[in-house]
């Protein structure tokens, strides 16, 4: 038997306002998507303004994350033509996502989830779910010096 | 062109968080999904030991009832066996969903968005969705008397 | 090598218009959709309040008509619980519809498309079908006796 | 709440109509589709001879450039080896069109709808679509000034 720690409903949300504080700081409208360590969805939020088609590409890019346990944008280069995942881009129906803004959610090496963001450029999008892990970190060190 | 109206993120909020403390107070943690009135998923939350199965569900409820401004146990009546909709359960690829728990959002008979719930038996998913519904409805007398 | 005939981009024209006729007639915006004989789409309306989630069914409502060159309420009554065909409305991704508002367009015992129907009940769906085929006939006859 | 404005069934008539004039001229039959702001179809049309593998393309590169407010031959720049936004083609189930012929129907920075082409090369989808938004903007000059 095994025991896992993930996020649960709590972080999700301490995920959300810190990639949305970020979000809204430079003038961008976000879908913002957090799954826990299997890549299931526990939470989600288009701002206002956030592009419909991100919707699925949030969630899509934080389920790549936590299941994968390596940021989006690494996909990114891994998968160009010649390189070793090229075509991976298609995998799952096409749910596989190697464009930023998918970050693991990360604990002592494990995966606890992932956060996903779209709507902005790829470099927003990242920018904005490293402010989502920022505010969580920042949490959890709150926690443990608490 | 038309001019038509819709939730925005904080109403999507209001009406999570009434289902939210309903379904605590029942002691059934649920999948609650909010989408504007053409069907796109503005918000959700999967609650702490939310079932993994209900989110699709939670999601497809909130987009049916949105869409076809029509709660969704009501479908459940017309699609029994020998019932005119009978069938139409697996239409959409099967995100028309005839199961309770899926309640249009409604202002002077024009739809504003969705709400769907799920993770409890249909009756209690329907009653968490009524109670988003009435913490919003509670917000918008607030909001016009104020 | 087979010759067909197949509805053209006229013909879908004319089912649509009087299908829409007919659906301003009841007061019911509708979703109309025409496909050639093999299930192809040809032409789409959704008019103004038509329901969102009418419009995959609309679709999908003709496909089965055209390519089946069945009503799709007769699949209904074949598709009971005890019938031969119990089951098929999950077929083909849930694409098999069962739900009345589907009409095959044929001429000489041979399909050159079909019409569905999609907003309101069943009976109404079927209703408004029928006109746009109504219309369709009248067309074909005034052709041929021209 | 929100308010916004988006196309409405007399708008994507125009818009198609606009489009298949070009689509005349030059020669090649088009399928052409309409969504709303939401991604939503409105209207599409296939006109006689193009090509049935063209439906989805066009209905997806409308919903595309509506969804995102950006025109799909964009998406093809930012998608290439090596670029931002590479990988992005597979997205949402492949319905992530960045092939030319996608044009999002804007008005005063927002967005009312999309507008998609197919059957020709992408140069020719994008010279037709951009007919039909010629076309539309023709219509709200004559109703502003009218």
């Amino acid at each position: 038997m095994m025991t896992i720690r993930r996020l649960d409903s709590r972080d999700a949300d301490i995920l959300i306002e810190g990639a949305q504080a970020r979000a809204e700081t430079i003038g961008v409208p976000m879908c913002i998507a957090v799954t826990d360590e299997a890549g299931q969805l526990i939470a989600f939020r288009r701002m206002d303004g956030g592009k419909v088609t991100s919707t699925t590409i949030a969630i899509d890019k934080a389920f790549t994350a936590a299941g994968a346990r390596k940021a989006t944008h690494e996909y990114g280069q891994a998968s160009q033509p010649g390189a070793p995942a090229y075509g991976i881009a298609s995998a799952i129906g096409g749910r596989l996502m190697v464009v930023g803004g998918g970050l693991p959610v990360m604990l002592d090496d494990e995966p606890l989830g992932g956060i996903g963001v779209s709507s902005g450029t790829p470099d927003q999008d990242r920018d904005v779910a490293q402010a989502g892990l920022d505010a969580f970190n920042a949490h959890l060190t709150r926690l443990s010096s608490g």
